[in-house]
């Protein structure tokens, strides 16, 4: 009889998204009136950039030609749109990545998940507390809820920035600006993660999703600003969150050449050839037209247009972080970050809150403890609405509240 | 110090594509001149038919506009795909397949290879010799090259058709029509394969990414044209190999809900709800404007230019097929397939038919050799040039050998 992998059966149901669809469904029958205000989930509401819609349609006409149809491209991703990451993201500030060390990908969601491929099951894995869920569940799918799962804990009394792992650990991952909480890390607390992965050999996987949303000059956008970096991290960025391409789906991976480490036979083994291997041999390249939608994005208008939709998702998170601020509530994020992690007001956990704001407000969002243990008693608000819509959900905080 | 996966290390370099290139390349040097017919690369040559292209203009279009653009969508793909796909390529044909046992996917290459993400590493798993190198290497990452692995033995006293297998299997890999040899199984033949599986609570992972090639009606195009085989079975799927989407990429998946095994723990768990965490954890969807190209394919329109399409290069295939019988020569395949599979002429291996191939008519193929020792003495053309130069290919062997 085949069988299945048991990890699975360790995975705690995810209940947060279904649980809280459920919850707008019912409020919404009986109050049909209602105008809801969705603060939630972590999709944009922009359009494409004028000047990618302008390339997909340029690339769609040459698939419709037999002169210039392209079939299977490279499984990392075409030269133009590898060249074009590294000179731009990188080697014009001033950090040395080649192209040949990007893999462009469908999704950081999919390699921040498949990375653990390449990894062997042997390895001590840290997680934060609160997490992006997507970490947590794919190392149980791995290795099941093992002793080898470590939980970093961020809270109110650390800022909800985790502290150096005091056990030895070999592979952490970090996301900055964070998802849930908004929090950033500056150059010297990263370089602090940095010299420990160095001095105990770990690997730090660097999920820098939100990167686009970093103003602050000491704040660093790729991990590889800090010295050495590309002997002990992987990066994973997206075009999801800067140009809106969740629907459009592409991002890239960085796995500097640097990066190696010995295995049990006492080879060096770079893990740069490792991941090309593991993409070469299951996945077939992101679609060429979508490549090219990527490369629009480093264009003089495409570099504009994906400022100004920054500059107007950030507008609206500091419209909801200065609002909550000003009603005196405790607020994490909302600056360099997408997210806004509030503290629910005395005499709140994470659900009754999301009730009361759903109920009085007719607004959604969600509930800190969804991310985990340490997210209980707090709550997340994102900056992806509109404009109006923004204001006026912090308008109806105020009045209701 | 962190460990990678050392399964990794036991994986043979795949030198076949890149040693072909070479050997190319040093070709052209020395025959700037030379018209090489390229008849090795199973990647298509004729552009998108215009139904697809028509639908991604539009679907960008949605997607420059605040009402109409799309973010995140279903993780198994939006449900007017879905639906489509169950009703024209299932249900019109008699099978009840529903569109919620129908996962959309980025290339049936991806899912190949990670089908094996939700299955046991206990499993004794089969694969053909000669095989498509995916199921290989996938299973190698996974296990190592370990005693659970086991070669279905493919030559031509079975025709290139697996035995049913005499030690006990749990998971087996089938794909037909074949990848490389172009074979094809029987009703029949088929059906010893599912009887066996539901008589052994074993795993078929059908491939049936050629499936449009198929013309002969006694040989099913979906393994779930056998009775209880959706108790049994997976099918892989894909949009590459009939609507030319190799640049495109999109396929699907097909994990019934009557397909089921029990855990170690003795409750019955459920492949599709297994294959529904995993894709909803580690993958985003595919885009959009890909899933509305293939929505397209199923127009009428769409189906008249895949049907012409599939047409053309069938075509093709006999050309090959029929010129290299003529000649006297043993060839499989090239029916109902897009490859022709050929027994070298006395006195050459794949390699060194290969060169002669090359230097005399100038024609490159893929020596069978390539996807394991029972290819040894065999080579694969495929069908997918245009119609002229496979015309001269055949005028060139036919002249020159």
């Amino acid at each position: 009889m085949f069988k299945i992998n048991e990890n699975y059966l360790q995975l705690n149901r995810n209940y947060l998204f279904s649980t809280i669809s459920k919850k707008i469904d019912e409020f919404a029958q009986v109050n049909p009136n209602a105008d809801i205000i969705r603060l939630g989930i972590g999709d944009v509401t922009k359009p494409l950039p004028a000047s990618v819609i302008d390339s997909i349609h340029k690339s769609v006409d040459e698939m419709s030609k037999k002169e210039t149809f392209r079939g299977y491209g490279p499984e990392q991703g075409y030269k133009f749109l590898r060249e074009k990451i590294a000179e731009t993201d990188y080697q014009k500030r001033g950090l040395k990545i080649d192209a040949d060390e990007i893999f462009v990908s469908d999704g950081s969601k999919s390699d921040t998940g498949n990375i653990g491929d390449i990894l062997g099951y042997n390895n001590t894995i840290a997680i934060t507390n609160p997490v992006y869920p997507v970490y947590l569940d794919t190392t149980i799918m791995r290795l099941g809820n093992s002793d080898k799962l470590h939980l970093l804990e961020c809270n109110e009394e650390n800022g909800f920035l985790p502290e150096i792992p005091s056990k030895p650990i070999d592979i952490v991952f970090l996301c900055y600006p964070n998802n849930p909480t908004g929090t950033v890390m500056n150059r010297k607390k990263m370089k602090l993660w940095v010299d420990w992965a160095l001095s105990n050999k770990s690997l730090i996987l660097f999920d820098a999703a939100y990167e686009a949303y970093i103003m602050d000059e000491d704040v660093p956008k790729s991990i590889f600003e800090i010295e050495n970096a590309e002997k002990c991290a992987i990066e994973f960025r997206s075009f999801s969150k800067n140009a809106g391409f969740t629907g459009l789906r592409c991002s890239y991976t960085v796995v500097p050449k640097a990066l190696k480490t010995i295995s049990s036979n006492g080879d060096v083994q770079s893990l740069n050839l490792l991941w090309g291997r593991r993409q070469s041999t299951k996945f077939n390249g992101t679609p060429y037209i979508v490549q090219r939608a990527a490369e629009a994005v480093y264009s003089i208008e495409g570099q504009e247009e994906v400022g100004d939709l920054v500059s107007y998702y950030m507008n609206n998170a500091a419209v909801i972080r200065n609002g909550l601020i000003s009603k005196g509530w405790t607020v994490y994020g909302g600056e360099n970050a997408p997210y806004v992690w509030l503290k629910c007001p005395e005499g709140h956990d994470s659900w009754s809150f999301f009730d009361q704001l759903l109920e009085k407000c007719h607004i959604v969002g969600t509930p800190g403890v969804g991310f985990g243990s340490n997210g209980e008693g707090y709550f997340r608000l994102t900056a992806f609405n509109s404009y109006e819509k923004t204001v006026e959900a912090v308008e109806r905080i105020n009045t209701h509240l």
